[in-house]
């Protein structure tokens, strides 16, 4: 099974649709490519117009929903890559990705909820989805976001 | 006009100059050039010796001064590149630029806050200033600052 | 002096052993080679399986405590580019180390946590230890650590 294939089932697992326009919330670009490395902005877990998973983990959020979030963000990020380089099948390391947790003060699961979005990128990449990672628990996120994921991806 | 001209051009929009030395608060380099990548250092709003925009986003300082804030980072930044390179026609991209933003609580815009580095980025390198961005709400900052900015730019 | 030896020195030093497994809390890879860039995951300051700084700086950490926390990340990001490429002698450069500081509302000395990070790489790699880099004072970090730090490598 390709990798486009495992995102279009990741998709209908996750029961949202990213065939819509990726929306971004400012004035710079969703992706820039620098000779083989592509870095993808921050996303947030936004489908269409609206943010589906808000609020600090640990106080309006709880571990499986923030991971949801850190999915969707993922999803968002692959859909970006998959439609500026046609197939995800082109993607060949995904050499870090980037995980900023909007936090409750005692919420210290971060890396628990990356774990999400570590998980999908091994499931639809395969071994071109094992990544370094950073995450942290930061105080507040655009649009009230729970997450947000930035990454970089490489192609051949 | 060249893209050092409309950076002068900004200083004086912005009313500081960015003439003198461009200090840096701890024991790193401004910039490192690794091949064609340049890896510009978190910069404040710091003019000489004073950060000049200070406090949390949404509650000592709006959205407009955290842009300012946003702004005079960028010109730092631009600044060192200008000073290492000879000129900013050198720049042939900012791949991309992370912004931290000390945040309130229920302060979201932080995207907002960035696209004052993103205008001031597209204003002066033209074409070459497209950017991947991440933006994030931080609970504190160097000195207090309201923002820093860390980026990465690449010469042929 | 070999930075290897330098890196025992170090860990003398600091009064903790370096040798044992380094375990990470995700589904993740420690690090990542690109080409000649080696991604270091997001370290904070776990000794086997105790995370030996915790806490806010500036509330239940002082600087100082917290510069010990820094200097930790940095010998794991350091034992694991060594047990993955055989000797530090072969780390060209570091281009950047970002800093994740987990803050009290009115700590503003990032900077000098990440201070201990940067002597310390400049002790241990000499000239190949000099940085670009980027502090912030973050809301929480997992498993309540005090600091998080990620950095690149370069190998020739």
């Amino acid at each position: 099974m390709s990798s486009d294939a495992r995102f279009k089932e990741a998709a209908i697992a996750l029961g949202y649709s990213f065939d819509g326009e990726i929306r971004i919330g400012g004035n710079y670009v969703p992706l820039l490519r620098d000779g083989n490395t592509i870095h993808v902005s921050g996303q947030i877990p936004r489908v269409e117009n609206e943010i589906v998973v808000t609020g600090a983990a640990g106080e309006q959020v709880d571990l499986a929903r923030a991971q949801i979030g850190a999915k969707i963000c993922i999803m968002r990020a692959l859909a970006l890559l998959q439609r500026s380089l046609g197939s995800l099948e082109r993607v060949k390391a995904v050499p870090s990705i980037s995980v900023f947790v909007q936090s409750a003060r005692h919420f210290t699961q971060q890396s628990e909820v990356a774990d999400g979005a570590s998980e999908l990128l091994f499931k639809i990449l395969g071994p071109a989805g094992a990544h370094a990672r950073t995450s942290v628990g930061v105080y507040q996120l655009p649009k009230n976001a729970t997450v947000e994921i930035s990454l970089l991806a490489t192609v051949e």
